[in-house]
């Protein structure tokens, strides 16, 4: 594969909306506004800011957040000059009046995710934002879980909703550069519009990843400060900047200004050190959603199973976001296969 | 390349020795032997203890020891079963008389370590551990600084002096996986014993690293738990476990006993996250000893310069550990470059 390294390879970074999960939704004003300013004087293309687990995300089910989303996005968008600033929609949890509040507050891009495999209740949304004037993106989570040529499928389901680019996430941690390669690689060949890839740390590999995508023709990459993140973060912003101004790709960052902000401005902020811990290597080893855990560890219990060995046979068996009540029959199943053994 | 993923692929956890520069040296003769004795429940094949910078290496310049290195080997021979208790010899630190007194504590394994371009200093001490019993390892150190073929060239050196297999490290964490491939694939290729690679994670690459070169055909890794290491430490070796597990390499290690031991047993001595920083991160950025460091913090204060640009200067130079005295020229160069302008 040799792509043309000197294209423009655009940085998106999720400190405010992935990391969010990472410091518990608690971002205040003060801490919004000093790191928005600070990624935009850094040179990333797209700032993106919402609940961890998209607009409207604050919840019962996802944590609230401390400050009401829309007034973060406000305080923003009146320092953001050079970069876009974007929010993250997952259907369903948001809605189009939410995004019309978000655009009203002065968010330019939009993100609508959907599992891997159900693009298609992306597409109002998607038309909705083109309507608002806000650059629509397709965004396949746990794309691990479906092969390139399925994620091709969907991904032309965004294309054909006018999206600009298609972003595929790695949102559990479970792919390798080899996995990373065979989707992106289908995707750039393919599209008519850009890739772009988000990456997952909880098998050390998120740097690797999105590097491997960069060099298969992605040209958004996702990043975030320190890694932070949901379970073991994302690809660390700094590090990624060093590595791809090292290697010669065109990004358009202060690599050593960005090291400042991370060192100086988020890392401070930060809760507990980004660093892979047990629960969340387990999780990118089996491929599942972080929402399994604690259903998992109760029905651990109750079977006398190690938790582990549910993990791995839910990740084994596919299961998606919802259908944590079949963790129960799964761990029944293993239980059984345990007495029969 | 298609090797077989069958082949028994050995672990060399050096949370003992690398290790032990992140506790500065601190390690008691119980947690070694707590260490030691879980690691060889887990199945690691060689466990290295001894001073981070190799037996002797207890002194003002390289920081002392809490316990003597001796006291330490002894207690972990008396726990470990299947595993070879290792240690690592700089020739000029440490000396043969050190090696006897290891052996004699009960270490069977050394790796001698030096520059990459001076594996000729390490004859006398490789074949004074073929006499004492112990297996010998030839070790290059900074192996981004030279090219493939010249490291082949010295790994001969070892070959012939008796080494059973041949390590080479990325001391700065400065390669790429593409570096680690066109160094692993070479001497995988044209050496007729072993080879072995020690990653650093300063670019986040540490985990993509080892597992790049076990695609190439390494057959012994290095790693640490948690990632215990020197600058922004090693491969996380409960990590390495899992995603080797994974793609169904042969390592013949507990994968879910190594991430407790790292999470229960390790992380709890630790006195600091090991996370990538902004000094380490510049570090492998630029390709550098970290012992340039405080010599070029005062330079850069001296010529109004700023530390990371003659970090940068140094590693395009290719200074080497000795030459710290080199900074102060390298700065006024640049000083004098920068008035130019």
């Amino acid at each position: 594969m040799s792509l043309d390294k000197n294209r423009k390879i655009h940085i998106v970074d999720t400190t405010l909306r992935d990391g969010s999960h990472a410091v518990s939704h608690s971002y205040t004003v003060e801490q919004v506004t000093a790191i928005a300013s600070g990624l935009d004087k850094v040179g990333v293309d797209i700032i993106e800011l919402s609940h961890g687990d998209g607009l409207a995300g604050s919840s019962i089910n996802y944590g609230f957040s401390a400050t009401p989303e829309m007034e973060l996005i406000r305080a923003a968008s009146q320092v953001v000059r050079r970069a876009r600033l974007g929010v993250l929609l997952l259907p369903g949890v948001g809605t189009i009046e939410d995004l019309k509040e978000a655009r009203a507050n002065g968010a330019q891009v939009v993100r609508v995710a959907t599992h891997v495999t159900e693009a298609d209740i992306a597409i109002q949304h998607l038309k909705a934002a083109r309507e608002l004037g806000m650059m629509p993106v397709g965004f396949l989570m746990m794309a691990h879980m479906a092969p390139p040529k399925k994620i091709l499928e969907q991904a032309q389901i965004f294309v054909d909703a006018g999206a600009e680019y298609v972003n595929i996430a790695d949102s559990a941690g479970y792919m390798t550069p080899d996995d990373v390669r065979a989707r992106i690689s289908l995707l750039v060949e393919k599209l008519p519009i850009p890739v772009g890839f988000h990456a997952h740390n909880n098998l050390g590999l998120a740097v690797a990843n999105a590097l491997t995508a960069a060099e298969c023709g992605a040209d958004y990459i996702d990043v975030t400060c320190r890694g932070l993140g949901a379970g073991a973060g994302n690809a660390q912003a700094e590090v990624v900047a060093g590595v791809f101004q090292r290697l010669g790709y065109s990004t358009g960052l202060d690599f050593y200004s960005y090291m400042d902000l991370a060192e100086n401005v988020v890392e401070p902020i930060m809760q507990r050190p980004q660093i892979i811990k047990s629960a969340p290597l387990m999780l990118g080893y089996a491929g599942v959603y972080s929402s399994f855990l604690l259903h998992t560890y109760r029905a651990a219990e109750k079977f006398h199973l190690n938790p582990r060995d549910i993990l791995v046979e839910l990740g084994r068996r596919g299961m998606v976001g919802g259908q944590e009540d079949m963790i129960i029959d799964v761990a029944h199943a293993l239980s059984l296969a345990k007495t029969e053994c």
